[in-house]
């Protein structure tokens, strides 16, 4: 099979440095075009400085003519800040397969899209055309999808923690999502919020209620199953550089014993590989710059407490970005992403 | 007036530690004796290399005679491991007043402290005569105290965040907290959880719904209204050395704005010095080291976020023991207390 | 005896912000004064949160008239990025004592400054009246100084850990410095050596043999001795937010037991309460916060090295700056400064 | 051709786990075998919850009967504390390769080995078929080699930043290494040193002139040149889980500047993928998790600085060992190594 020729739109921020990690290893994949403004002319190993050694690409500027740019290219990954993809997709050949990393084309509705990322919508046509692409409840689309649009970070670990038990219609009264991050979920640029002697001893909540994942998060568990509980989201800052841990704190209909959820959601995930049960509560720790999402349980009577854990940028953003790219292209789904964490 | 003579039995401790740090600048306290079986003979500032030139205190080993050893003495602390000031408690001349920092007198059944602590309560006569020391919801008993209980550092973050919507009665449903630790909580010893390889990239959820905090915050709530709710309590470990964040997910009987409920907390706590109002999200890093607890809020609709902040060694163990002493001693509250936090 | 009126110009970095800490607690000091050009308005507390609840002061604006603004003041401190104290010192009334935290008069030598700071020095004249701030070799002059030039935080580990061998004519050959610094020292302002996620798993050197210490270590070293040796120093970044360490290697002109080089020191530092000598080496840990350097040491042969740790923001800047000024205003040197750090 | 038959002895410490972390995925590697005293029984990814889903194999407890238990085996790989592979070498089927990652063979000096690991040499016999297995400097005789030494993790650091210059012959003078390593580098068990809430603020200094990795590096700089000259190595523990950065002071006889420095290092690793020669200096963080030693430089007259950092699990132990069986059974030296790092 003739290796997937590739361009990487948006290649300096953390979700395109994990993308080219990914892809340079990945055995069917060959990188021919990464973009980065900034960066334009700069060898990437000098710019993502543990890629030194591992590859010869440099980086380039965004191109005037996307459609020549991309000429001859099978798929294009948009890792850019939230409103570019929803320029340049409508530009995109009809034979280029795209997967975007930002929210442009997560939320079927406009009105909504408005509200939580500030801006129109203008490429609402499109949008009917592109799948989201949470791998593990969607699989059969993404397979056949010329367009993805790839979870947030948030909406990943929520709804893999989730989805089983709203397809099951196990749910009543409200849900509850204590959800952390760490830094690099602020993105590659120096902020306050993640000034080193601040944020290395804190830890605080930001954006309660109304964080943008929030819409995907519910869509997508309306299209699950029947979801109508009120959801409680609320995020919080963890002093870590990588990783996402949601507390899931659902009231289920009927009692639910810890391992009767877990055989639950072993039904649910029997073909996802990268979606693993853990005894106890799942860690970041054991997560970090792997593609897995580890899930624990506790129940007490009615009320279960489902634990999800992930890396933010590689589950979260670029791991799921390729594993999309894998069921695209009809390869095997893991391909590329036997990415082992690491003890310690 | 004439200084507090202390003992202190256990200071080898992070509490200890702590009590030292804050009763060795404290004007009207006089630290006379301080044990530590396994450093008995060394200096202090020898063991808690910060303090090193700033006592000449020695550890002595615990005493044979307990009531001997304390002649003379107006009051003393026990940071003791569970278990021992059960021993030591019904020992002490009844002129001598005592803070216990450990779980051994908080809760009044003794049927609960079998259970939550795995051993029999062998003095439930004296158990009667402590008086609960959450400072702020407890402050006249605490005045009058000879013996005080001094509260869990969760329980401490947890009531402060809870107390004045149970006094007012606003609660309705459930009670989720979502709580969150810096490893000092886990004591001074070296053990698995607390190695810092794993640690200091990790977060995880521990003791699900069985930590032996959750009896003495029902016992307290009870006490201070009407406190029918189910509490969902879920305690995580955080990668920092100090600090503990509660996010609290009440649901009220009628809405109650983020601003509304500041104003009821603001009331509630309209004598209370260390309890902060702050806006947004209160933080550990500005309460670090202090005696402070930060409360912020978040609300929408019937749903009511409170965010609880302190640091677990001071607010949350040693911090308010000194504070309950100054009540005992008919000090001003926050005597020696004013540590501020640092920036950053 | 009345309070020492104050003033600070630049309240809002971390030199500020531990300035304002220490000086709100201070016994004899009023802070009446504090700008703040991007925060004039707003409550200290608001903008640094530990300090919430602790005082009403809020920041001001730089003033135009500068003489008439501290009118009645006794003492300002400029907490300045470097340049800005050069322009406002000139223009002080002459009964004002200052201490400047800045680069700005720290060296004699206007070609040096013009080569380290990369700005001509304006105010050569002033200079002369400058005394440099490093309290321990230099108490005498700072009691008689109506200004004083604060040592920058690398030059204050190193000097410490090296002048009672300068002074002594103890060394020969060259002494190499490794200094390595937390991430504090790279000011309160958000850039991309100080990102977070970069930062907490890093380890590197910068501004090999360049750093603007340099030459102000040299200066006193010529001052406190005969130094004619060859000073290599190189400054590395810490994934920690506080805390100075320096590991300096030494060669001496005969063999010097790690036990007769503590005595030396001790001799040395015999009146200097914030210099602590350790057996073993020091750790940044235990510093922390405090106004304490301490120092330790290892010796072979005629290789003698001394470690030294300090807190950056304390010894290194606003500690000692108020070091500085309790003895310019006849207080015991420690006044105000018994910060006892934390364990843990 | 025939995958390697692997057996590990030793898998539950962070060698262990690297190891099985790097030859599950190593395309020519099959690991048979895998011992783990206190686990035994378990499953891997039970203990290293990093490779749980990734592998089925299960720990088992040391055979009794070493020769038969690695029947049909072609490669095992010692990773146990020091002093027990002494024990086992000598009783390994002479047709099977064995690494020993710990200092058991490292030195040929029977007395030498006593001193700093204050034992009896029971095997030197077996000694001197030993290879000292720093791949960069001893390539050819690994290739050959049927038992390799595993340098340790500092002396592999350290040796790659000078081993050039002293194959040169550069060198005057004395030599000062200033080393830092991370907490993954006291092993798996929890200990004071590594206790997280203590670890996470702070640096230090320790075992001062002592290491036990000094004098392999005296051995091997005497192989490559002719070393004469006396080391200074100094090793401080830094507040992160995994890297090593080594600071190395060298006096040249004539001046040597940064950049041809880095021309006489890049001939001499001119056929080592894994150095990586930066501009300014390297950073742990760039090479964490991965093969890499990545080397930088500073010259200032006769005063080079050059810069060494590795992962010193990796490239400082499982890394390297892989490396070597790599050549010891003919394959390319990269194979399975291609770890890339992440960003951030």
């Amino acid at each position: 099979m003739e290796k997937i020729r590739i361009g990487i739109f948006g290649g300096s921020g953390y979700g395109g440095s994990e993308l080219l990690r990914i892809l340079l290893a990945h055995p069917q994949a060959q990188v021919s075009l990464v973009t980065a403004h900034e960066h334009a002319g700069k060898a990437v190993g000098e710019v993502h400085r543990n890629l030194y050694g591992l590859t010869d690409l440099k980086f380039v500027s965004a191109p005037d003519e996307l459609a020549a740019s991309v000429e001859g290219f099978d798929c294009v990954f948009f890792a850019l800040p939230h409103g570019q993809a929803l320029e340049l997709a409508p530009r995109l050949p009809a034979n280029v397969k795209a997967v975007d990393l930002s929210g442009d084309f997560r939320l079927g509705d406009a009105q909504e899209f408005l509200q939580h990322y500030g801006r129109e919508h203008t490429a609402t046509e499109l949008q009917r055309e592109f799948v989201y692409g949470l791998t593990e409840t969607n699989r059969e689309a993404i397979r056949r999808a010329r367009l993805v649009a790839n979870p947030g970070c948030f909406a990943t670990a929520t709804l893999l923690g989730l989805a089983p038990l709203v397809a099951e219609g196990s749910l009543s009264g409200r849900v509850i999502v204590d959800a952390k991050t760490g830094s690099s979920g602020s993105g590659a640029k120096a902020a306050a919020n993640t000034h080193h002697p601040q944020r290395s001893n804190s830890f605080y909540a930001y954006k309660p209620f109304t964080h943008q994942h929030v819409p995907e998060i519910e869509q997508e568990l309306r299209r699950v199953g029947d979801w109508t509980s009120e959801l409680v989201f609320m995020t919080h800052s963890l002093p870590v550089a990588r990783g996402i841990f949601a507390s899931i704190y659902a009231e289920t209909k009927d009692e639910i014993a810890a391992e009767r959820a877990r055989e639950l959601f072993a039904e649910f995930y029997r073909d996802s590989f990268f979606v693993r049960l853990v005894s106890g509560s799942p860690d970041i720790n054991w997560v970090k710059t792997t593609n897995f999402c580890d899930i624990g349980f506790a129940a007490r009577g009615r009320s279960l407490v489902v634990f999800s854990a992930i890396d933010n940028l590689v589950k979260g953003a670029a791991g799921q970005a390729v594993q999309n790219m894998n069921l695209m292209f009809g390869l095997e789904e893991k391909t590329g992403l036997l990415l082992s964490g690491t003890n310690p």
